[in-house]
């Protein structure tokens, strides 16, 4: 046998996954990740491209012994021509609930979503790239849907600037909210990272020319954050916003004094 | 001022941390993530060296800005001398929280454990190392402890033994369970290790000469595991273990005839 | 002094990077890495979008304190509109020269690439995300321009199918092809996935069905390669391309026996 | 047959790697890559433990099919008892290749070493994991060793203090350093490591106190450094130590106001 060259292969006995298990245990997530596909997202004037990072699980019941992988890949190919969002997303997922005939579907869809930026002083334009996630579950108790970003700030040390007589240290932080939101939300990634952004120190940019990096270095001395400031910061703009359910917000500083990192977080949940 | 030549600073005024706090929002961990420092770990033969990367929180109050990062440090420094386990972890956080006077104080601590492993036929002995992390709460409520640990082991798809005339795609897995045991417990990472290393096609080993890489390629063509398989295989195990309260279990494996990973995972607690 | 509402910021003195440098010292390269900017590459059916992960960098002579930053941002968000390829990556470099009025330019844009992939029996489409770099060099003497993929694939071990009476470990590899070329060659990443797909013992497909699973292992079972095997039968395809003046091939098996890799390597120059 | 319960196998057949090759192609390196082992190392006050991360390669001659992988671990193995520096390295090497028949032997050994580390106002103690790496290569034409090490500092920008009324952007850098040295060298990592943290604009400590922060936030603001800077600080005094024979150094800053890195290096060679 060749196998190369088989054109019309013998039918295959041999549907293991189908076989009943008699363990008794079902699985709460069985699936695929770590795939790359190209997507469509909306961005800050219309969809625009980019390559999204998928998980995509299922519940298994506990008599199937498995799921069957190639379906995942075979929805994401067929649903691959529109502009993502959560609706979108969720329906999806309701299709992967229907080709697997299962109970429950999610998905983690992590992709880089371009803002285009302007320098605070110059005005030049350039784009910023920005980690952004999508997390939804599909079952028949009700959908979830989470918007997630992960956004780079400056953070200028309160007590560093306090007890010098001069200069303060500052770094790199990044503030990561993860917020739950309802199925048919108007909530965005980009209204995420405006919170993120006015949460810390001072924002950062992918161009700056001399007069914008004045501007940035004074704006991060004028506003010193704490690592705790910062996720206090985000979270009270994120509980003033009816459409966020719950959040988690997170903030880690690259300390440019020590080789470790400050983190800082809340979990909210509306009450 | 030269501030390297300063020898007795002036009185510092500034502990910013301390401030009042008026935006009424408690923080739930703030600390410390990725300081790497020695430590000592029990191993299949003693107390062994090892490098731990810790990630170290509290609890802050709503009315106090901001925690004293440097004490973190201060802890483990001080507390560096003896083997490290769960009580003396939960010990550690008890004066991790006396020391910032906070309610609430966690750990992540992850190294590299090594085991002695004998080759299966040829006998030959190398060291095998492990991912282990521990994971402690210490608060007022009650103590909380989890063991974990990420185990390589081989898996070998049961689909493409039965539908294939000869061979079957086979691949490095990794299985991940992370149990939630007593503060006084004597579950070990050897143990868990032990329950991951049987849910697959066969064991992983550091050194195999011939006749050993013949046993175990025979192994796994023996015992196929899907990767529900070695979640279910592991959770059978698991909640067989009484001193274990709650566990998550994953698996990963690293496809060898896709760029993606097929995930599997159960999470559970005892009734 | 609020520098959020400054307008027209006063005229800044402090060019600091035009000072004169006395150390002596040239620098070979400086500049920017890990920028991500969307780019527009060539697929196998036109221009397709990406987003590349750049570093860019000049040489500066021993008398200049700085390099200009803000320059490397600038020209990609000026070169942005068309289809990157080598001949224009080798003219935007001579354009970063005359912006930043140095002697060379050099680039590394890094991106993955997407394919679409029929799989081998059923015919079902679906597409496969390559990893893909530029590195080019501009400068006086002459500029330069090399193409790298890293490309997956599933390898057999012919020691393990040798003596074992039934079953072979295989596993996921990846070969890494860097091949330099003219600044006005043919030679495409296309070129180079197809010789690093030949090289091992079957191809990697994103989509398999059944009939496609029971080809791939069949024909990786009647194909074994070692690692030393895959980087000889791609040198052996690389030295036999005319375009491509040298070579560094690298195979990298994540062995399914072992916690570790198996790896080879073979660098060429023609003659 | 069941393969577990196999005391005494057969004798095996089939040394396949032993084959003779035909395509006539030698290979510059083959090997393991990423295995983990026990290490002792000299640090600052004798001999510390430590995890390596091994790649361990030799040549292979045109006419072999394939090297013997176990050989490489078997070597560890036996060779794990004492502290390694590099004429220890070197004879491991000579050692690899009287194992497996070679002419030629590469190691890149990676570690974390431990340095004491004393604030410095406070002069509190704890513990600088720096990343540090062994290269060498032993062959009939002379052996090859250098030793690479990856150094955090605090870089405090020149221009942004210049052009600012108050505050400088400042952040966590990196200085990596590769330094070529004699067989029989005394060059110490501990001596590298002092050369790159003199390069930056502050020295980095796990721990400080308030007195401390103070004074390095007012030493980075004294001492602003470029990257270009800090290559050339650096440059300088590596030329000046006779024990190098050739290095690269070079200075990446994760910049505070951008979400990419800034990044100089040089290469030299003593004439």
């Amino acid at each position: 046998v060749n196998p190369t060259l088989v054109g019309t292969p013998p039918a295959l006995a041999g549907d293991v996954q189908s076989e009943k298990d008699v363990r008794g245990i079902a699985i709460d997530q069985v699936g695929i990740r770590g795939l790359r596909y190209p997507i469509l997202v909306e961005g800050d004037d219309g969809p625009q491209p980019s390559i999204a990072c998928w998980e995509l699980t299922v519940g298994l019941q506990a008599d199937h012994r498995g799921t069957h992988m190639s379906r995942f890949v075979e929805t994401l190919e067929s649903w691959g021509d529109a502009p993502m969002d959560g609706p979108r997303l969720l329906a999806m997922l309701a299709d992967v609930r229907e080709r697997l005939d299962t109970t429950s579907a999610e998905a983690t869809c992590a992709f880089t979503l371009f803002l285009h930026r302007r320098a605070p002083v110059s005005g030049l334009l350039a784009r910023h790239g920005i980690d952004c996630t999508f997390e939804a579950l599909s079952r028949a108790g009700g959908d979830e849907l989470a918007l997630r970003v992960r956004v780079p700030v400056t953070t200028l040390c309160p007590c560093s600037k306090e007890i010098s007589e001069y200069g303060a240290h500052n770094q790199r932080g990044y503030v990561e909210i993860t917020a739950r939101t309802g199925s048919a939300s108007t909530l965005t990634f980009g209204d995420l990272i405006a919170v993120a952004e006015r949460s810390g120190s001072a924002v950062i940019y992918p161009l700056l020319k001399r007069v914008d990096e004045r501007h940035v270095t004074m704006q991060a001395y004028d506003s010193p954050t704490f690592v705790e400031d910062v996720v206090r910061n985000a979270a009270l703009n994120l509980t003033a916003d009816r459409r966020i359910e719950a959040f988690i917000v997170e903030a880690e500083n690259q300390e440019s004094i020590h080789d470790h990192s400050a983190v800082a977080s809340i979990r909210w949940e509306r009450p």
